[in-house]
């Protein structure tokens, strides 16, 4: 197999956050399929917050990709189109977190995880059932260890993870689901698509109040990958021996200056679990995972709206846009 | 049962750390023994840096005890004078979280905790089995759950509670315990008494290193009673998803400013927990602790050296190089 391929890369290094035009669509030779490995024609590629910072060569010590070379990282969804390795042939469906901006990727076998897409989309396993979810799954079920009876607050809830995580926590058990986002089309989300409970818009006025009022009861439970100051609020409103999950720090992966630190006088007080999560670590569960959770995907209990562009023309802003957060749901390429 | 007692009072209210001289011993009516209740003489009474900030009326919102009236809040153990309440008699040991500085208390049956004295010294019931050691314990036991093999750092080593944590580490199968204290003669007494594998003396030139080079494969369980300062140092030397816990900040309790935030990169970075821990919670579980842990004191196990005076005349100036952090091990008064 021999020919042309598209190929997103970045025009030059940058270090600050990439937008829309630091981004060139490049024909590159097809890759030939590798000794021992796949070549994955792919058919969606996921677009990720950490994405911004990796660009920069800031995301967990991994170098930047090379200028009008490298492809941009991405997570992405495809069909086997050439294998030399065992186990894996010609049709399979496969998830790889090496896919990149590119419409095909020449891989060793260990990079693919076989998928199941019965009854599945290929957008499916870059949301609920990808990276996101993953996450989510990780911070609900492993890190809180989310029971039944509790009070759930998610931040970023119209985001892959938060929406992902509030509809897990519930299938968990949890018996209050409440979500923060920014603007009432994403709030509308939360409470419509996800079937949060409530959705408190931080950008209306007196919404520290609403939040207040939407847990009477407080909260036990809390998942955080934006913000220091809503951790805080949250720590706030947490019952004794709640527990909070930090998986990111959004509003900080372009900042210049170090957040500001988790109060400990609300950790004591509040006889809080503070606890940090790497979703890296649970890239070997993942199989674990989509044994849980495809399922509630079939049957409509877990969903995720997809804000996606298809052919890679619109791709460069619509990362722009998610980089933003002013997506709603899962950002994703489908080529 | 008449007559005069001694009794410590402040001589007026306070708003710094307290001194010795803002203590008063004055002479007071021996109270009766209360209706369903018992009359105390005490044997020995604790001093505590929580007194510090108590006397200010600025620990978990208990009012400060009103100047040359109320005795000065401390836990004691003591026998029974006289009794009025069924299954207490004259002459039972016991504990009481609301002794105070005097003679005698009398007090209500539910205030009492009936103790064993058998091989064991009154002190010990006021250090390594008394509030101090219920806080190690619950530390260690109960919140960061130690394992067989975990690498234990404790901060302010050489005081009662990390001293008794260090300890109680050992014996739920901890591999290394390491302690921080300021001073050769706190080091000598952590690793001499209280067999801690190393001690790091924080007021020597090149201390980090030293603890770096203490921990050759790093930690994964801390306590911390003192300062962000420590918390954030032991945090770089954590093992992945290590645990701390955080029950108090001992440099702060008498500072003007709030201390500095904890560093969320390092919580997510660690997979670190950090847990809050308020011991009040484990006062119903004493007598579980007391199981758990006579045993080791009787076997010599689980000692702590004792900072002791006699008689109430030199109880100020202990109390003020107590919470100065001049004492090693329990500070008390013996009566």
């Amino acid at each position: 197999m021999t020919g042309k391929m598209q190929q997103g890369v970045l025009r030059a290094a940058i270090d600050r956050r990439p937008v829309a035009s630091d981004i060139a669509i490049i024909e590159t030779p097809r890759p030939d399929c590798p000794e021992d490995g796949v070549l994955v024609k792919l058919a969606a590629i996921s677009l990720d917050p950490y994405v911004g910072t990796r660009l920069r060569g800031k995301h967990m010590g991994e170098p930047a990709p090379v200028p009008m070379r490298d492809a941009i990282p991405a997570h992405g969804v495809g069909q086997i189109a050439q294998s030399r390795a065992d186990g894996l042939k010609e049709g399979d469906w496969v998830h790889t977190t090496e896919a990149g901006w590119r419409d095909y990727a020449a891989l060793p076998a260990s990079a693919v995880r076989t998928i199941d897409m019965t009854g599945l989309d290929p957008a499916d396993h870059l949301g609920p059932l990808g990276m996101p979810g993953l996450t989510a799954w990780a911070a609900m079920a492993k890190r809180a260890e989310v029971q039944p009876g509790d009070s759930v607050l998610i931040d970023a809830a119209a985001g892959a993870v938060g929406g992902t995580a509030g509809q897990i926590a519930r299938a968990l058990g949890a018996s209050r689901i409440t979500g923060i986002a920014g603007g009432p089309e994403k709030c509308a989300a939360v409470t419509g698509t996800y079937r949060f409970d409530a959705c408190i818009d931080y950008r209306t006025e007196g919404w520290r109040d609403a939040l207040a009022a939407a847990l009477p009861d407080g909260l036990n439970v809390h998942l955080e990958n934006v913000s220091m100051d809503l951790l805080t609020l949250a720590l706030t409103h947490m019952r004794p021996y709640g527990r909070a999950v930090l998986c990111g720090l959004a509003d900080q992966y372009h900042a210049d200056a170090p957040p500001p630190g988790i109060p400990a006088g609300l950790i004591i007080g509040k006889r809080a679990s503070l606890m940090g999560l790497v979703v890296y670590d649970f890239y070997d569960r993942w199989n674990e995972f989509t044994e849980f959770a495809a399922p509630l995907v079939r049957s409509g209990d877990l969903k995720i709206a997809k804000d996606s562009v298809t052919g890679w023309a619109d791709a460069p802003a619509l990362f722009e846009r998610m980089l933003a957060g002013k997506h709603i749901g899962k950002a994703m390429v489908r080529l």
